[in-house]
């Protein structure tokens, strides 16, 4: 594991011991969690045992980012679903450049392999504008996201995705998460859906088959 | 492959090489198929190689069965998803007993191991009523149909459930079909929605998929 910043960014990834260029999965966490949260180290651990790179970084006002003054009062005045919405767009201004970088940094470091990207509720709002804007991301795991900010973002979309919602999630009403869903613009995406609500544990067979879908999408079939 | 006939019932059993008693899968056929058709061979093949036993059986009306003018006289009256609900279960006040047989038959031949459900459309509207009612079924997979008919049914079943939506099925308006999901029992259930119409193909990872499903739910961690 090797902590690195990219400008103000700072940043975590983590290297399987085989392969020469590994591909590699960007994840991004989710609202009031860091870079080395233990549900980002859990699914590092797994991407990484089944020969990817993983790289996180901390979110503006997350982790060991210097606080954002102008972010924070803009936070606070979140009340509905939508100032969300409108919160992880500004956000997203400001991260898709980061991202960007951290993926040029690391692709210095190990290779240029292809990438995924992994991100649900905050990983996903903020993770859409950036999967629609760089053309390296080829398999994304998206969910727990509703459509109201992203849904034009998400139709130019084309890469493969898993899409996760938590059936019985009391943050996103269902039919917005099924509506960011309809609204990617990939061919091939599939929806996983699971009883329980927004902060409930996503059942283990999900990282089972995520670990499949970016195995499928990002390794060569003679590497596998 | 073994075809027989439990009554006016005909099967076909195939079994893996290995296992003493394995573990049984039912395929339920789809409307116009039978119990051989390529979609349920191509499955049969898949789970008897994971080391399932997989058993099929001929809907009446449907492959080697004798036909039944009465359930003809009313198959031609459907018009509209009401119709093919109430015809549906209509049928499966004869499948059901009949299923029960067959199972009752395999079990006699291969001795009695835990049994999975498999069907989609009209496997699914008559494998809803089966497996609420035989509780030999430790896990299912469904799909392709909607709750007009057997929301209450499905209310009854419990055991984990891998349940499938074309993203763009013609024939079951999306809603019904989420309700269907909705309305089942289980605490563990997986919607899995892929983009395709009705009668389009299945993606490959979904069958990869349930053979996982049935594997965790039917074979013992110790015999994997």
């Amino acid at each position: 594991m090797q902590n690195f910043s990219v400008g103000d960014v700072s940043a975590v990834l983590w290297t399987p011991d085989v392969s020469a260029t590994p591909p590699l999965i960007f994840v991004g966490h989710g609202g009031g969690q860091h870079k080395q949260h233990p549900a980002v180290l859990h699914r590092a651990e797994r991407f990484v045992a089944a020969g990817f790179a993983v790289v996180s970084a901390d979110v503006p006002n997350h982790g060991d980012r210097t606080p954002d003054e102008r972010l924070n009062q803009i936070a606070e005045t979140v009340r509905t679903v939508e100032d969300l919405a409108r919160f992880q767009a500004l956000a997203a201004e400001q991260t898709v450049p980061e991202w960007q970088a951290v993926v040029d940094d690391v692709q210095a470091r190990i290779g240029a392999g292809p990438v995924g990207y992994w991100g649900v509720s905050l990983g996903c709002g903020l993770g859409i504008p950036f999967v629609a804007a760089d053309s390296r991301v080829r398999a994304a795991v998206f969910g727990l996201a509703g459509a109201v900010a992203n849904a034009e973002v998400a139709a130019r979309i084309t890469v493969p995705v898993e899409f996760l919602i938590q059936w019985d999630d009391e943050w996103i009403p269902r039919e917005q998460s099924l509506a960011l869903f309809e609204a990617l613009g990939s061919a091939d995406k599939t929806l996983h859906a699971n009883p329980g609500k927004h902060a409930d544990r996503i059942p283990e067979h999900e990282l089972d088959s995520q670990v499949r879908f970016f195995t499928r999408h990002l390794i060569p079939a003679e590497s596998r």
